[in-house]
């Protein structure tokens, strides 16, 4: 594996590929959610591209861009055992400059995620598009658990005609269920108990819906009364474009909740 | 050469293309200016690919979207003639859909162009950057008439990373030397015959430059008073990033001029 810290570098050498480009973007603080995806990104590509980079243009003032977790060696050290071909690991002060031009996400990016981190899916867009800039990848890797990041890149790629095929990849899970987060080691003990209805309320939403609930009301009640206890910010139904809906649309549905743990948002959603 | 008339089309034999690709955006009614782009980009690659697409993202309201000028079966001749590959004629359902990801230009686009149409740049970097995902060029060829264009998809591509070569192409004039545009057909004969005292200020600019006078009022002055007779929108001296400068730089100045003939302006410029 070679780690590559320049984009210049990453540029002279893509341009001597000519096979299938794999890439999977992280913001480190690798764990097994990652890992699924870079292992998808290996059976499926001759070269296989990771970047490391905490975006600070996704970070609102006042979020965890300081705090947020860095464990470069560690990092580094799972990328080689999943016999990653270029680790990519830029400076924030070579990604941008002064007066950028920038990505502005549509409307519906400030529902939802939007509606408490503003301009953040702007940043995320951005960021994306600059490292698609620079890999070129033939295929890229990104995570259900960001379900309304998944969907909006997906719309960019669609809007700019980038002949970029996105893999959307499952969420992976502890065994008691809580959905792979970075953001996990902010959580103590006993938060990380409280933290374990969350997923149990999807996975009841799931089993009524399989019993023909088809009401989001009804369903959404369900999740809620599960949560009770904890800090819900959202339980939103919407179809696979971010529509809120009504009726649950069975194989076009997605249920996502976001609680709060203190000053940490843990996500998780379903995909019918 | 082939016509093609949809996205899919021009998208699936991209992916058949190797080689190196020149590409020529354009919104048509081609001329000598066109021209020049098109001879260049076939003399630098094995293959090139025209555009013609009047771009509504761009206009704004009350501007000449619906009355400028096209010409397309003298412009498939031209393209023909100028031994194009692939002249790709979107139609404009299939460049947007209703919700879009969009491009925001940095404030530096708010002056001299951007100051009069707001927003216009906005649309230009938006459908250049579709265009660039569709067509995948390696080389793209711009003229320097539209210079604060030419400046600003030079800087999207440097913000962007993306793997390709934004050629600047010199300004064609007529004999007489009133720059080549598209618009030139709205000029009646008085007009006409009165535009010609624009690259003639320009001229004598560059005369007073090439005699050591490098203060740019003492320069804008003589524009000024060469044009005194004319509707002058702005005379502006800038370095190749358009800041404003105060002392004219050698090989790195640009003198923009605007003037109004009835609805239809007129844009010239130098590059030192």
């Amino acid at each position: 594996m070679q780690i590559l810290k320049t984009i210049e570098e990453l540029q002279s050498i893509r341009k001597t590929i000519t096979s299938n480009v794999g890439f999977v973007p992280t913001m480190g603080a690798l764990h097994d959610g990652h890992i699924s995806l870079i292992k998808k990104a290996r059976a499926e590509n001759e070269i296989v591209i990771v970047s490391i980079f905490v975006n600070p243009t996704q970070f609102l003032p006042g979020e965890d861009l300081d705090a947020y977790p860095r464990k470069d060696e560690a990092d580094k050290k799972i990328c080689e055992l999943c016999k990653v071909d270029y680790l990519f690991m830029p400076e924030i002060s070579t990604m941008y400059s002064k007066e950028e031009v920038s990505i502005k996400a549509p409307n519906k990016s400030y529902i939802l995620e939007g509606l408490t981190r503003p301009g953040h899916f702007d940043g995320v867009l951005q960021v994306v598009l600059k490292l698609f800039g620079i890999t070129q990848p033939t295929n890229a890797y990104f995570g259900k658990k960001d379900a309304q990041q998944l969907s909006l890149i997906t719309q960019m790629t669609k809007d700019l005609f980038l002949p970029i095929n996105i893999i959307a990849c499952e969420i992976v899970r502890e065994n008691d269920g809580l959905a792979l987060s970075s953001r996990n080691v902010y959580l103590n003990s006993n938060q990380r108990q409280e933290a374990l209805l969350i997923s149990k309320s999807l996975y009841s939403a799931g089993a009524l819906i399989a019993k023909g609930e088809l009401d989001t009301n009804i369903v959404k009640n369900k999740i809620l009364e599960i949560m009770k206890s904890l800090d819900v910010e959202y339980v939103a139904i919407v179809d696979r474009e971010f529509n809120e809906i009504n009726k649950i649309e069975l194989k076009n549905t997605i249920i996502l909740v976001v609680a709060r743990f203190g000053n940490t948002r843990l996500l998780d959603n379903i995909w019918l």
